[in-house]
């Protein structure tokens, strides 16, 4: 039977301690997603839906977490829009023949996700009959999306990006009109496949002013989630937000996911009493003593009272170099601690 | 004669039109910088007062800035305590043998400005004769500094830095009181020499939880600026900051810079009538068209109206791939927009 607990916080309904999940959770920092790494490359794991799922649940075993996350990257729909994708170790992705010009977007295919990447719905549907905790899916938000189609990578500025923005607006809001068609297809085609809820990634919206913010990327971000909104509750998660989270939390979504830059007190404040929040521990925290992670977590949970409801997870993804034991005690500290004495 | 108008924006007092300055004006965007870094290399240029002096001139002259800062690296005087130092083209700074335990920690020498780095007031004093504008002296806020000291260089997510925080926390206070008194003498010494205002660059306090930032860097910084804000305007840089603004506006700074992950309107409301504030241009709008420069600089002079008095900066420092006839156009803007219709 489905442990639901994490689908009553994100609805807004009172449950009898506070769900978690980690961002990143099955991931390098875990010795058994490393064994299987040792055999296969990054991409192929993502596309062979036995790997993705076994992969996937690995923290569902270990870490007693109360969400499982689709294995994947943001990046496999746009390689299947066209564009060539390589992924190192320590320089991370790369997309050739980044797009700067008319040509280069107007090239972009429309993705069919059944048809295109198969492989994620499989995933989905392998995942579904075995779990006891719902499924997440997920995908890149426009903006971040366009960062690494623009830049070819990973990048510290955005300049090219940017550039595009203040120089080529009518260029960029086409290619993140692209990117909202995709989106809603990627998601619905997760949705259709079984998953329980969504996750937006807007790892780069911190990069923006509030300012470019509301005018190049959260008309996208709204489009999106009122498609999604009614099939499964969406979450969003706009990485180092404090400045922008007023705008972020009229989104449309049933979640907002914060980062640990800001006290998740005053962040529910901002959000107000009809949005949930996740968040937010500093992923580095996992690196401290128990006492120090259990004292955090502790603070985290008491800021987040005044929230509709808290789903815990950390501020950002969980580093690889994070001790296994520190995640598996947060995840039982967070459950311990927010249990309901009655 | 000197032109005022900075440091009376400093102060609170109202002036003609806004004051405005770049930060890292005095850099590679430059052709005269470039041209002279042909010749020597970085830390020669920091540490040879004619020619230091020489490239703090050159923003005055070309981008009619009203305030000089002076040109230098925030991690001279920790050369100058006992850490070997680096800079490469590609990777910026490194410092030898990073701090990792008591003994490095305690090997760390007490800076004696005067006689460890004379050329910085040497520079000074040659600054203060020519210039036209007032001159910024500045320093790294311990945070900051100690992240390059414990990491060896730039670092992405401060994981030995904030490992020491959270399992060494004495010994972390031990080196954050270390560069406290640093910073207290470093910046003491400047003054005598003639700078007329101080800015402390915490290009990393964004990094930390507001709680983090409260325990381990705030007190700090609250001790630099009491000591020094009798004697010139203290301008307080904490970097990716709309998290800890309301924390940073108490810290007795004179002027707040705020970076441009917040519309300076919210972060002027935040930082209250008691306090300037500086900023917030995203330095990669100086890439867009000029017209769109012009709409984003009147945005922020009108959003921040409600500020005591509003000092205009980028968000953060200009990128070497700036076009310079960009930097000359916004500040000729800046002038012209704000000035006084009487």
């Amino acid at each position: 039977m489905l442990n639901t607990t994490f689908l009553k916080a994100c609805h807004g309904e009172k449950t009898n301690y506070t769900p978690v999940w980690i961002m990143r959770q099955a991931g390098r920092y875990l010795p058994e997603y490393r064994k299987i790494r040792e055999q296969v490359d990054f991409l192929t794991l993502c596309k062979t839906p036995e790997l993705a799922a076994r992969v996937t649940l690995l923290p569902v075993d270990i870490l007693k977490v109360d969400a499982a996350i689709l294995f994947s990257d943001i990046l496999i729909p746009i390689e299947a829009m066209g564009m060539k994708l390589e992924f190192s170790e320590k320089k991370g992705p790369h997309l050739y023949h980044p797009l700067r010009n008319e040509t280069s977007v107007s090239r972009l295919r429309t993705l069919n996700p059944d048809a295109d990447i198969p492989f994620v719905a499989d995933t989905v549907k392998l995942l579904v009959k075995q779990l006891t905790v719902p499924l997440i899916g997920f995908s890149g938000a426009p903006f971040t999306l366009a960062t690494y189609m623009i830049e070819g990578g990973s990048s510290k500025n955005f300049v090219n990006t940017k550039t595009m923005m203040y120089r080529q607006p009518a260029l960029f809001h086409e290619l993140m009109k692209k990117l909202t068609t995709m989106n809603i297809s990627y998601l619905k085609a997760q949705i259709n496949a079984g998953v329980h809820a969504v996750q937006l990634f807007d790892s780069w919206a911190g990069a923006l002013s509030p300012q470019d913010y509301r005018d190049f990327e959260l008309p996208y971000v709204k489009q999106i989630i009122s498609e999604l909104g009614s099939l499964v509750p969406v979450i969003y998660f706009p990485n180092n937000c404090a400045g922008l989270l007023k705008m972020a939390s009229a989104s449309g979504a049933d979640v907002i996911s914060v980062d640990w830059r800001i006290s998740i007190a005053e962040a529910a404040g901002i959000i107000g009493e009809g949005v949930s929040i996740q968040g937010n521990l500093d992923p580095v925290a996992l690196f401290g003593t128990k006492e120090n992670i259990r004292k955090e977590a502790a603070e985290i949970l008491a800021g987040a009272v005044s929230a509709r409801t808290h789903i815990f997870n950390l501020g950002h993804g969980i580093l690889p170099e994070t001790p296994v034991e520190n995640a598996i005690a947060l995840v039982d500290m967070v459950h311990e601690l927010s249990s309901k004495k009655s």
